[in-house]
């Protein structure tokens, strides 16, 4: 059913995709294997952790690779690329591997949510959907959950549509963030498409659209008995919508429903509807609030006492207004040479965390056995292999003086296969799955990382291995440097 | 061949549209005409202007409304809807008309940006598509605008897709962009589809692919004579990257060229870099500068007196990142009784910058014959007609006595005829068309209302007879409140 919806993407890569890879190719590098990592810097909104969302549109957009007969002539037109590689094109379909962390996993700075190994032209190529799925979910997924948090177990629905970035935006937006803990949303072709429960009832339009409110509210009563929340506030929300949705709720015999607030002071408005709701005998009936909420607003008014359900939150969510940047990285990690043997490369810079790590990697996360806590990630050379069974001492990748020897510890390793020489070797899990896991796996970390502001600095560290080899070549850069200015 | 590219986004919206419109329906208002306006009430970045975008893909999205067999059983398995709706669904398409901004016009909070007539059930359905497609490419356009004009007619270049919040984000933001006049895209794809010129050269793993720097320049130098444009922060800017692409441009013998810088103290690096191209006699060889530019960067670094030719920017301008939210609305303004007679609509808020503006209505923009340049909107009311041989009076809307008479002023409609009984009556302009036209009504503005910061206000105004409907609604809602409650 998915394949229904899915357009072809192939084009949509940064124009220098092209040219490197045609450039690898006139190099005689199409089938020279290299290592690519994606990874980000920077946690949104300074919080402790980013969630990881995206992964399943990769896998589609790697399985659906394929240049058109136009794509190709498209191409030819800009004049620069050669004939054997437009003609390669003809057959391009990704043959390499990928490993990826599942969605729904906390992700952290610095550590590979996903690896490529493939022909260098392929591992180029892929780039730009890669970061782009990846970087867009995982903002959405991140923002969301903190907004879910302060709502302190209350429903959250995704509203943002209207506000979102595109039509992708709108849909994979409502999709992270059910992911991330939304109780739904409004985007209803997220529903049929990824089963997002969708939620709504109307619109200031409905209560003008009739004579007055009063009837506006009994006619939607009537059409919706099992689902009437009605929207309070298109005229005055204590003078007129509230006692007319009492009296509509009455009228009709409404069991149980709810009143909207969609602007005004949130706290006096809500904290009134209840206590007019209650002296109605409505105790029952619920009272969303909606109008530009975040994780402060929400946070806020509920430490002043605001009487909220649910929420509704829509601009601020599907954009990630106060930070609407994730900004995933794709670098070389390392090449093979014909030998077979791993010649790891790194990117230098004058600014130390964008220095990147080199080699072909694994990712562990370290859990105390004890309270089922996660206590760091380590980021190991591919060959290594974590024993809970013995101590292991990790350590500072900045100030290696700091030590922690980790005795009854249980380790997990995040990045898991998703192709395999081009096959898919990853069965997808269920949107549903894929938010059960969110849950669980945020669940494994300590409040300290969960909080919004000033959290825990989550560790992540290098193997020993790992940061003799990223060092060694440090060096080697350096005085190759200073060697050729001297 | 654009629809080749099209995906049916008839779900694509807030699932209230849908009860709602189940509810005109059951309600027999099925025919029963209904206008909406779209508007915005708050220009991004405390700009002077907005510029509209995205009526393209409004215009596809209407010609292509269709429910299908799976969404209408998809529909059915929420239990809420009637059986006679969802047949109805069966050949529901937009029977209406719209009238518009053309895409590229500059446009001010208040004023009718879009303007629906249809049937109830149809003018609400179409709510969602309508704000998204327009708020998502508007606010790229608005934004792109203003990072163009900080260039000071320098080529700035959209690099953002891999930061983009989805995949219609990138492409579609690389259109909005363009048509706000940056120079081209990294966005391949947009290319193919909407004519926005594709450019870029290489990553840093074009460079790190190689054993050394120099040889991986001189390799791109020789494939791509034309357009070599080396990337010199993969190791050292000026100890390593300039030098070895000065040797590799004269080892290739390339006549023009560039380098690209990519990280570090732009303005300082590109002085270095320019003196040390001239100094190589390399002096029509271009610097490009990019990393997380925004207008206020590019306005601060070209103050210093950085010696850069072109920018790429990315996530700040696909995002929109400072401010990534275009708050437009759409809200009922009028119904049509079975007379044919037109029953304005208000929505009232005690926030009177959220107060509608009630009626059928249209929109006009006054010049000033002498300089050409745009004094004020003026909303009227749809049968008013405005005769630049006579002096026209307009006022404040808010401090009435405020007055302006004008005398030598041309007046243009701006809502033109777009889709008439459901038929596509409007001649889409290309990318091209429109982006030339953006040029040209921005430079119909006064340079006081693009200033990035405190621009002047430009005015909205509406006309006495808009004005005298307005306050005689708002005054009888407000007596009828007082009578209800007293």
């Amino acid at each position: 059913m998915i394949n229904a919806f899915r357009e072809n993407h192939t084009l949509l890569c940064d124009f220098y995709e092209l040219t490197m890879a045609n450039g690898y190719f006139c190099n005689g590098w199409s089938d020279k294997i290299s290592y690519f990592d994606m990874f980000f810097r920077q946690i949104p909104d300074k919080g402790g952790f980013a969630i990881m969302c995206g992964l399943e549109q990769v896998i589609n957009y790697i399985s659906d690779l394929e240049f058109t007969e136009d794509d190709i002539s498209y191409l030819r037109s800009k004049k620069i690329f050669s004939d054997d590689f437009l003609d390669y094109l003809r057959t391009f379909r990704f043959t390499g591997d990928i490993w990826a962390v599942p969605e729904g996993t906390p992700i952290f700075p610095g550590e590979p949510i996903l690896t490529v190994r493939a022909p260098s032209v392929q591992a180029q190529f892929v780039e730009t959907f890669i970061l782009l799925a990846i970087n867009h979910q995982s903002l959405i997924a991140t923002k969301a959950n903190r907004i879910v948090r302060a709502a302190q177990g209350r429903p959250v629905a995704e509203f943002g549509s209207r506000r979102a970035q595109g039509a992708d935006a709108a849909i994979l937006g409502a999709r992270a963030a059910y992911i991330a803990g939304c109780s739904g949303t409004a985007c209803t072709i997220a529903e049929e498409r990824f089963g997002v429960p969708a939620v709504g009832t109307m619109a200031h339009s409905w209560v003008q659209m009739f004579d007055d409110e009063y009837t506006a509210f009994v006619k939607y009563c009537q059409l919706y008995p099992d689902s009437a929340v009605l929207l309070v506030d298109t005229y005055n929300v204590l003078k007129s919508g509230i006692p007319n949705a009492i009296r509509a709720f009455k009228e009709c015999g409404i069991t149980h429903g709810g009143i909207r607030i969609d602007s005004g002071d949130l706290t006096y408005l809500s904290k009134k509807a209840r206590q007019m709701l209650d002296d109605a005998g409505l105790n029952n009936f619920t009272v969303c609030a909606s109008n530009s909420l975040d994780e402060y607003i929400i946070r806020d008014i509920l430490q002043q006492g605001a009487s909220i359900d649910t929420f509704g939150v829509g601009e601020r969510l599907v954009t990630s207004k106060s930070d609407p940047v994730f900004g995933g990285v794709y670098k070389l990690a390392a090449v093979e040479e014909s030998d077979g043997s791993i010649t790891p490369k790194i990117k230098i810079s004058e600014n130390t965390s964008k220095i990147t790590n080199p080699g072909f990697k694994k990712l562990y996360r370290l859990y105390e056995n004890k309270s089922g806590k996660a206590i760091a990630d380590l980021i190991c050379t591919h060959d290594e292999e974590i024993d809970p069974s013995k101590p292991l001492t990790i350590f500072d990748p900045d100030y290696t003086w700091k030590t922690k020897t980790l005795t009854d510890f249980s380790a997990e390793e995040l990045l898991v296969p998703i192709f395999k020489s081009g096959k898919l070797v990853y069965d997808l899990p269920t949107t549903e799955q894929i938010r059960e896991r969110c849950k669980n796996e945020i669940d494994r970390q300590w409040d300290e990382v969960k909080r919004f502001e000033y959290p825990h600095n989550y560790y992540v560290d290098l193997s020993q291995k790992l940061w003799d080899m990223k060092h060694s070549l440090l060096k080697e850069i350096s005085s190759r440097a200073a060697s050729d200015h001297n």
